[in-house]
């Protein structure tokens, strides 16, 4: 990360700058901060480049948000990347890596040394060391373990000890408590002393001597109450809570719901541990929802735009694999039919638009029932409605495409018994989509898995292979 | 709604108690909230029932959060629904109306007279009405607008006018404005006289005898701050704020990086107009996510579980007649080469292996690509060096998967020159939906145009089109 290793050149680093210019352009949005209001963009590129003005550079990345910076890393090709990376305050590292992507932030791990990465580290809050711990080389971990204070030490442990998707990967530490037998006046008074509160705080917590939860005191009823009110009469002890393990999902579902700002989290005899905010929960929402949508779309994980293409296609493989073995398996469904198709040719035509339509429709059906588990809308007792309403629509839809598409048939290969045919099997094809469509999510369920993990393509497995089957089989019956 | 004009039987209810009781426990998180805490759930099913107690049925209600009746009314049949419906307090109406689906919403709608209609509305505010007011009868809402009072008249005129995903539409009016010039003890009793502090205040907002915006005085800097200072010298004047004409996704960005829980929304000659909160960001991000994943799916919008099968049919018949076009054109395309077909059967089985791993592997690309133009790390001068990586990426994948598939070929039809074609056919539709999967987000980009939808129908449409054309083509030329 020293300077003087990389060589960039003039023209390289003008086309970072502009590049940066671009996109603090772009975001007019961020103009609004301190942070990037203070400096003539305009100048930029002329000035600063001109005399490679490293200072300067450097000078503008200071005044940047660390989310910022983690942006502009994201953006920029690998080399330009650790460039820019060097010249980061080391006091910012910690919060950039926090922020930057899975994929970008290996690249950057991967060009600092192990004091570095310590010192990164040690500017973090325990649970934020606890986010970055996998991604970091367990004797960089050891040592900022061994450099925590003991509470400290304590909490990061607790910490890296949740599950990736309970209610504890989300918790932090930053809560104030206070107890209920004191007037507001000394709260606020206590407030002023402390300085500062963590950001986010809407509340603050209520413990006896033990530690053990009472309730909160929000801030806003902080601020209209007389301050000669004891905090026991103000507070609220009936309150959402939260255990470590809890589901994740289950939290963020209350903080859509009940609009809350943070909520407390305590273990099972009642002792406060910490606190879930919003902006964690935003955080876990995204990620959540980008991840399906890859997954959905056959891409393990996110994915570095720069990355190398051999690291893409390790990305990609596994997906790209299972879709080959359900290919082959629907090609040798054809293969068992091969003299029907010799005889008649034009079921080779007809056949792709039976195992399409119907992996379209599955895929309908599907995606509306794994929205609607993760609601909480689908009880064990629905599932026959839901297979009875699937498969009306399916009725439907067969009747009217299947009759569509059969008389096209009809006039494409003047052959009525084809088009008949045709019909048939795209409205057979379309009950089986909408069968297995709600089997599938469902059954994944019961069997303790995600819903929606690879459900396109197994759905799309059924129809292709059960559409040729369906079709072919018909045709070898009624028309050779 | 009246409670009279439905005949529920002692079955019926029961069931729907058992329903609710159900829920309730599911979501244990609920447990913590003081609405449901206070009512004895094991008698439920039992004694009240029994005695056909609806007063007791109505009396859970009351206590239950108008989120927690909504998703209950989501959960239940049509017949179960309106009757909760008829039993749920006039005066949380308004608010659960707020809370329920789309879908769900339209059948409550139209189970409501008008006046009880203005009655729910006039509950809200005016920033609430106006998301109501699309499903509103015109009537209605001409009704509500005569009765609300001039200054929320206005606030529901603006607050109408804003396009669906622009900010003003995620703004809301509950706003304390302070003015510079005067000590923190003033505004601490000025709140104190409030009484009351609007949700998620985590700021007051400065302005001037003109309404313009000055800055942010915020309510953890209050706290810790001498009373005798005056609100300039610890007001933040450099803060993040929106026009109301701004794209939400802008503002839904900055609320994830800079972990905002409220922002200020100013015209263009900085008038304070409002404020956006965390938690209409949060509802923001998923609906987004959601009529993503549905549009993905060939899904125009959310759908109510126990929509009527028709509606359901609408719901997916646009996707399902693009889709029938695509195959029709696929299928033409086989058409061309039956010829070739007739000749060599195994091409008939062969062809959907090219056109299916094409398809997903083409999806894989345009996922990450609308992915990454959704974080604005895509710019047009980088197109080249994305399409330059994702060919780089498919030919790694075409060689390697086209090799096996070729060998299978080989092993299945002992035909060395068609293996050679199925491989060669593998490596270049691959390389097609690369190159496309590149293309289709950016051209739509360019055209104004929404990256993500329809683009997965489209690769497909290419992929298959294409594959079997490369395929059967390359057949055509040198196997017969």
């Amino acid at each position: 990360m020293t300077e003087d290793s990389h060589s960039h050149e003039n023209e390289d680093l003008q086309s970072i700058l502009e590049r940066i210019t671009y996109l603090l352009r772009k975001y007019r949005l961020v103009e609004g901060l301190v942070r990037l209001q203070d400096f003539p963009r305009q100048d930029l590129v002329g000035s600063i480049i001109q005399k490679q003005n490293l200072a300067s550079l450097q000078n503008v990345l200071d005044k940047l948000h660390p989310a910022d910076i983690a942006h502009i890393l994201e953006v920029l090709p690998l080399e330009d990347r650790l460039f820019i990376w060097g010249l980061v305050k080391t006091e910012n590292d910690g919060e950039v890596l926090l922020e930057v992507s899975d994929g970008v932030r290996e690249t950057l791990i991967a060009d600092m040394g192990s004091s570095e990465l310590v010192a990164a580290a040690e500017q973090l809050d325990a649970d934020e060391i606890a986010d970055l711990a996998p991604d970091l080389p367990s004797e960089v971990l050891e040592d900022v373990f061994r450099a925590l204070p003991l509470e400290e030490r304590e909490q990061l442990r607790a910490a890296m000890s949740y599950p990736e998707d309970s209610v504890g990967a989300l918790m932090d530490f930053d809560i104030i408590t206070i107890r209920e037998d004191v007037r507001l006046e000394v709260v606020l008074r206590y407030l002023r002393r402390l300085g500062e509160l963590p950001d986010h705080t809407d509340q603050l917590f209520v413990v006896d001597r033990n530690e053990h939860f009472k309730g909160v005191l929000l801030l806003n009823k902080l601020l209209v109450t007389d301050p000669d009110v004891m905090v026991s009469d103000v507070m609220t002890a009936k309150i959402i809570k939260f255990h470590p393990y809890d589901r994740a999902q289950q939290a963020t579902q209350a903080f859509e719901r009940y609009d809350l700002v943070s909520a407390s989290v305590v273990d099972v005899d009642g002792t406060l541990l910490g606190r879930v905010t919003v902006n964690s929960v935003l955080d876990f929402i995204r990620e959540k929802a980008e991840s399906e949508a890859l997954s959905q779309a056959g891409l393990s994980e996110e994915e570095d735009l720069f990355a190398p293409i051999w690291k893409s296609v390790r990305n990609r493989w596994a997906w790209l694999a299972i879709n080959l073995v359900t290919a082959f398996i629907a090609s040798r469904v054809i293969g068992l039919f091969e003299d029907s198709i010799e005889k008649l040719v034009a079921l080779a035509a007809l056949m792709p638009i039976v195992a399409g339509v119907g992996g379209n429709s599955g895929n309908q059906t599907i995606t509306m029932i794994v929205r609607a588990i993760a609601l909480g809308q689908v009880s064990t007792d629905s599932t026959l409605k839901l297979i009875g309403k699937e498969i009306g629509v399916s009725l439907v839809n067969g009747l009217v495409w299947g009759s569509i598409v059969g008389l096209f048939t009809y006039l494409i290969y003047q052959n009525i018994s084809l088009g008949l045919v045709m019909a048939l099997a795209m409205i057979l094809n379309l009950l089986l989509a909408a069968l297995v469509g709600v089997l599938i999510p469902l059954t994944r369920i019961k069997l303790g898995r995600d819903p929606a993990i690879g459900s396109s393509v197994m759905i799309t497995a059924v129809t292709d292979s059960g559409g040729f089957f369906i079709f072919l089989g018909l045709a070898t019956l009624f028309l050779l």
